[in-house]
């Protein structure tokens, strides 16, 4: 099936109108018209080469809202018109223990998990195409229901990545009533943990470098926001925080946070920096039973939780809509954290 | 109670004889005429002013057995001529949530807990004098029942810290059968960890540099010893230790060990590096959830299952006995990690 597309040819290419093929639609197979496709910051790093084995042509998105349109003979879970959802995966090995666990983000498979883009984490097999597109065909297994309200979509579009890898963690390290949880950053990731912490239960403590994003934490549901150059802000936190949520991929001073930790607190980080972290001292780790954890995206499982309970508690991402052909100014303005707090493509506009 | 010792006057001179006092026996105490004392490289350290906030006249010493030789009048659970063991603590706030759980090392109050030696961790009240003496006065809420034969008490000195440093992890991160668990560095830390970890039931790989120390790791009860200079070896690990303890305090790469644990899995360091590890890959955390923690020597109901433990599978530390006057030849000696595994000080020698 030939399908409009906007791709990037190159590293250096603006991306631009491209035909890709889309497969026959197998037994297992959910076909899609894409309505709303959020912008991650792994797209901007995929469309212009920035992480290692990027294939072009390359068609970034996966934070993709659409319609079913058709489905495969074995499909009984999803029929035409329904409105899903597709994330960061479309296929795993579905064998090993993290796969059987519903944690396919933690495929232990010879290819670990297959991105929604860019193919298998291991270069192998033929290359994907994610979301800049008319529609995509994907495996049920990897498709979501989504619940939300018709004139929501295009704000549920950034749970599909962004939500799923703030919830992953929150619910992991158990965020809940009687929990006192830090978010520190304030972008497409934060925005989304606020909320959701917030809606979770726990205290929500937001962390920002920025005195102008402290009514804006506020807003999104923080009871309280510390700007984290602040020493003595910071240190009136000392010691009090039961998980942290790290969504700073720039490089920082980890042990600011660590110290914040109560015993046995873990901060988890869940951006990659490009140059690393100054090296955490290891004194507050032990003098704390303190951990310095990871987290990436979340499970089929889990993101189907968090699509159903951002519809029941009303919540999704706060968007700024654009054009597909707008979007390498979009990436532009990432770089600068000038969008509040994600763009999301209108894909009637393709 | 004037009481002989071995004190440093200062970071620079030798340790030599000197006469601290001892308190008066209060409601709650036990007096104990020490028989041996274990030496640890907090000793060391401490004794040449290497760590921040040393007091001197310094008198080390913090794994410590001896024979009760008189209690207070409150005191119901010691007689005199009972075997009782002193570890790192001899008192905190006891009111805390830390202290409330039984984990003193952790206390919250104002001044953390108060250790065997050196006072209060901030520096504040009299200067307290550890095992390189005589006798001691302790509250008895931090003196330990032991077990073991008499023949090996030498032998269970180190116990109170080295053991129970180790034990403390092993036991928090759910060591036991079906759990591969790895440790290392094979010193005085890591050689209780092996055997500990072993009687626990786990499946144990021992790590270190030297194939010098293969066969000796293997005889402490390590399953399997991996020399980590070896890429090979170490890759054949990759993504299999449910938790690493890592027990060396020397800089290095942390990537190395972080990579062997599975999804989930922890690496713990009990050691303070002098100068900071390289900063760990983000990378390897986020892709399997795993973390970097921290754990501090443990509390007293713990060490007092430790001990009783290691009564019951006849385990004891490795020593080399030592006279008190050879002290700073070996405290040499550590430096140069010739010690197999823990120098104790026959207290009768003072």
């Amino acid at each position: 099936m030939p399908t409009k597309a906007y791709a990037a040819q190159s590293a250096t290419t603006p991306l631009a109108p491209f035909t890709i093929e889309r497969r026959d639609t197998g037994a297992q197979d959910v076909v899609i018209d894409i309505l709303y496709c959020g912008v991650c910051h792994s797209d901007l790093h995929t469309a212009r080469g920035e992480w290692h084995g990027v294939r072009f042509p390359s068609v970034p998105g996966h934070e993709i809202v659409g319609r079913v349109r058709a489905v495969g003979d074995k499909v009984g879970r999803f029929a035409p018109g329904d409105i899903v959802g597709v994330g960061c995966m479309v296929d795993s090995c579905r064998e090993c223990a993290s796969c059987n666990e519903g944690l396919e983000q933690y495929c232990e498979g010879p290819h670990s998990f297959q991105g929604t883009y860019n193919g298998w984490n291991d270069g192998s097999g033929e290359n994907t195409y994610g979301g800049y597109s008319a529609s995509i065909t994907v495996d049920q297994h990897f498709v979501l229901k989504v619940n939300h309200p018709e004139e929501s979509l295009a704000a549920v579009a950034p749970l599909l990545c962004a939500g799923v890898t703030t919830w992953s963690p929150l619910r992991h390290w158990g965020t809940g009533p009687g929990k006192k949880v830090g978010v520190v950053g304030i972008g497409g990731l934060g925005h989304m943990g606020i909320k959701l912490a917030r809606a979770l239960g726990a205290h929500v403590v937001a962390f920002t470098t920025s005195t102008s994003k402290v009514e804006a934490a506020k807003a999104l549901g923080a009871h309280e926001v510390v700007v984290s150059r602040n020493p003595e802000e910071m240190a009136a936190h000392a010691r009090s925080f039961d998980f942290i949520l790290n969504t700073v991929a720039a490089s920082h001073d980890l042990d600011a946070f660590v110290a914040l930790l109560k015993r046995d607190g873990t901060m988890t980080l869940v951006g990659v920096p490009e140059t690393a972290h100054p090296s955490p001292s290891v004194g507050p780790l032990i003098f704390g039973r303190r951990a310095i954890a990871g987290s990436l995206i979340g499970g089929i499982a889990e993101t189907q939780e968090m699509l159903d309970f951002c519809a029941e508690h009303n919540i999704t991402s706060d968007i700024e809509m654009i054009a597909m052909a707008d979007i390498d100014h979009a990436y532009d303005r990432m770089l600068r954290s000038d969008v509040k707090y994600r763009f999301v493509i209108d894909m009637a506009t393709l």
